[in-house]
């Protein structure tokens, strides 16, 4: 007989009681440059928050900046649990963070280090799975049966939640999207490979394209050069955002192709996981219908088999900057 | 508070007893030329087996089939249930074929059409996903977390079992590997796109290739144009493996090519689903080491983050062409 | 001081007379499976025409094919010289076939075997050569300083003329446009290399593309399938031709990507060479603007430094089928 | 009958003295910087150099600079001629600038303006040709039937030199190599098209190639971007060079990729133009062995019909930086 399921890439959340009578939780993003702490309701509201910069100074000084902000934030609230959001691969325990570029973390016990200085349960978990999870509960995807949230910031994160549950994978570290091959022999990525996905859809992709297209065409990038005060190499992903949106056709032009291989990436994720919805989040979509028009165009003209099945839905991100910090709140306090 | 969760993209399969103690169950495998069906024990044996022609006159005259195939056996054996394995697209209440290319169907309640002439209870399923599942349940990926399934026929066929439940997705179309973009603007696929994965590698690809390097250099193909008596357009893929185990250069470079592509598509794979194991079925892993070693080779080369997770094990599957038939015979024990 | 010029890789074809005054030539063009030769006036009119079918038996039945076709023509016409085209590379000596696919010749001193049969003036001239020095004596291109041609067969040939001379190359091979690589790691060529034009630009192509999209697509390419009797693998180029000027919409796509690829690589042949005009030749041009539309268009979309230099015209061929040996017999006529 | 050769599209350059009778002249290279001018004897070489910063103020400003740096060297030397080199399209009546971005030139007449200021015959020449040509005369291609030279700097320049003379074609804008396409929607290039050979093959490329391993892979170029004071983005080619001398396997991967677009596109130049040589110069070229060894190696593996066709040697420049004076200065001596 098949054995009963081990459940051990997947978490159950539930919880008996209503909203209302759910506690406080606090939810931490460490991220490369800043770490924001904030108290979240069982609405999924940031009731308070903190921020710090994140400690260069190596594993140690970041825990103790997280074990301060948790501290100015318990000195005034009743929380019962403390959820950490990380850029970086955790592994399926939710407590040791396996490979964290940024934060060069290897193989860290987080959650135990953690644990040792703040007298609550701690869970740790990959930050795009933590904004995907407030996604889920609180936002664009709420209550979907399948869901898949995109994150585009610098790179493209990615995760996945069936049935009210997060997905993880086997190891700990599915949904790394970004990493998926679209061009044969296309642009290296940082991860050794070529042709990665987020090489042609991210922060990175947007402004290094506008970059090139300002190295070779000045004539036609005039208005990004002018706003990075004459250096192309200066032009940042936000500036191409702000001149897209002001009708710069460079900037537009570098948005509608970013958004073509979007929806192209899209349609095969469709294809292999057959989600109800599509929830882009992380920086970049603050371009809002810059970047969704696009790609919901290209998602939909290429899904395979249109016609013969039921689409996925496009949609922005609803919760903003503060997703990863209120999904990991909300996995902490379910447990 | 979370819904408590639906579950409907999952379905358990969970038994009490022992498999000893589990009754014998029918499956059958539905192709485009010919219905294959077989009485399956606890263990997953073939315990009898019935084959015929697959009628070409309609849902009707197939569903007559199937019943005459069923009563056939029935007059032999004690069973319990029946298990349909189709080639197309079944909708989450595994009973309608949305769509079956092969067979011409087109939202045909197939479930409830048998289970007017057949009075036990019936499923319908994806072959791939039956084939998968009886691979998880008694063959090359007995046991693992999260199975990830290839069936190399015609085109590619995928699966995914979580967690010891078969994964759906939102409209029960999961999957659907073979159409993942691979190639931007590459070769046309059936289902309206270019670049699909399985226009590199699988059986169509395959014979493809080797015709193609046929027609523009037939003296580097002598031995694969001989095999088709001299016409380049008659290779098969069959004729291109059996040249490829005679050691004959050409075919070799053709398995080496497709096991490239294999292997690129199951990094990507990896990198979204992070599963412990690739299973790779369907006629083409007759192939064998021919098919697996370039292809694990490329996987473990271009697997994103390699040294910083564990990668998943390539397998070929073990179940060979009743693969399908045992799955859908041990989803419908299991109801 | 630098040397008077060798000349040796370019032949002056004046002639003090006027063209009333010149003499017949007799030109013969030797496909694989037809061998014609025709009797060609001063102002390249075909005055008598033979056709034979091509011996397959080796060099000496077809130089004896070709003599006898030469002796029939000479009982009827005063001739000064005879002028051969065929299918290969001839040396720069004018005389030795170095390398003819499809007659099976290798290092063949064709000049001299015949010359030993017929006592006129023999030249052995690249049939994409002779065509183009037709288009320029008597055809499209006549009288331009630098003239490129573009023989769309089985595969591309191609020839430039300049300054009323032929362009031949240090070795005679010039003009092998068709093996431009086009697209890295592309589609194998019979040359041993992948990518070539002439696999995305050619009546082979044209009608590999029909044959991809009904073997994937039935349905779309019902009329091509058609026109092939039910059987997708015998559609051909002429089909095509023929169902997009009926208004078939797949073979119409053909034709369009076609057309694409043929003006993108004149565009890189207008970067290279900066002719004042190409002139399509070959069977292909048949399909004339089906063909010169999409491949005009693409060409002058893409020219490199559109806009501040002077652009090719594109035109089509007028000589028809004859062009090889008018050219031929031309080029023998001027010694 | 054919008419007499209009040569307008080549010039010849002969002259029945010998060398030592051949009087001195002097070449001019302008360049967005600099403007070199020289003395140069009839066996090519330079007896006397004076160097200025090209003005930024203008044509005129510019015509004074070169008229002073003439001035000032026929101060010392007899000369008959003066001949400019200019990065730019020239018409084929060899006195207009049609276009030379770096320059901001548009139609402007050059030859008119420096001859009314200076009383000694002028000739205007595009600067790869006037480079060709001296390699040509007096360096690696003496001689040589059809020469082929590739101008690897900023990005590639082209020139053609056919039985003693420069291949200008028709419109005076032969030869520009780089703008051949050979990756189909490759990167955008200045010239407004995507996928031009020199996106792939020059200095240009080299740079940026090693600016995108290093912003993707900091540990792979760490060396490469301690050379650059810790910026990524300030890695210039001639540090890739001097690192790759050094054995960094980072820069020696650059130089391995660019010399293989090198030696791709020179197989697609020779089944074009079959010629006898290929000479590498510009700047690049001072990379020797780095860049030729790869390229050769790619050109010969890649050349159509190898085999059966005699290959193109390929070599280096010898003539250095002042290439493009030399070449100028014979020329106009030539007339």
């Amino acid at each position: 007989m098949p054995e009963p399921p081990a459940r051990h890439t997947a978490v159950d959340h539930g919880d008996a009681r209503g909203p209302s009578a759910r506690p406080l939780a606090i939810g931490v993003d460490i991220g490369g440059t800043k770490i924001a702490a904030g108290v979240v309701d069982g609405l999924g509201h940031v009731v308070d928050l903190r921020r710090a910069d994140t400690p260069g100074a190596g594993p140690e000084a970041i825990e103790q900046a997280i074990t301060d902000a948790v501290s100015g934030l318990r000195a005034r609230h009743e929380v019962v649990a403390v959820g950490i959001g990380a850029a970086g691969w955790i592994g399926s325990d939710r407590a040791t963070v396996l490979f964290a570029p940024h934060l060069s973390w290897r193989d860290e016990p987080l959650q135990r280090a953690l644990a040792a200085r703040i007298d609550l349960p701690v869970v740790v978990e990959n930050d795009a799975n933590a904004a995907a999870w407030a996604e889920y509960r609180f936002g664009a995807g709420r209550g979907c049966s399948v869901l898949t949230c995109i994150t585009l910031g610098t790179g493209i994160g990615g995760a996945v939640v069936i049935d009210g549950r997060l997905y993880r994978g086997a190891f700990g570290v599915a949904g790394e999207f970004g990493h998926m091959s679209v061009v044969p022999d296309g642009r290296r990525c940082a991860c050794g490979n070529r042709g990665c996905w987020e090489m042609y859809a991210s922060g990175r992709a947007l402004a290094r394209d506008a970059r090139e297209i300002a190295e070779v065409s000045p004539v036609t990038a005039a208005t990004l050069i002018g706003m990075a005060d004459g250096d192309p190499r200066a032009i940042t992903g936000p500036m191409v955002t702000e001149a897209a949106r002001g009708g710069d056709p460079a900037a537009l032009e570098v948005f509608a192709e970013m958004g073509r291989w979007l929806g192209r990436g899209l349609a095969s994720l469709a294809a292999a996981l057959d989600p109800q919805m599509f929830v882009l989040g992380g920086g970049l979509s603050d371009a809002g219908d810059l970047l969704l028009r696009p790609a919901a165009e290209t998602f939909h003209s290429s899904l395979s088999g249109r016609g013969h099945r039921p689409a996925a839905q496009v949609r922005l991100a609803q919760l903003g900057p503060w997703a990863g910090l209120v999904g990991a709140a909300d996995l902490a306090r379910a447990g």
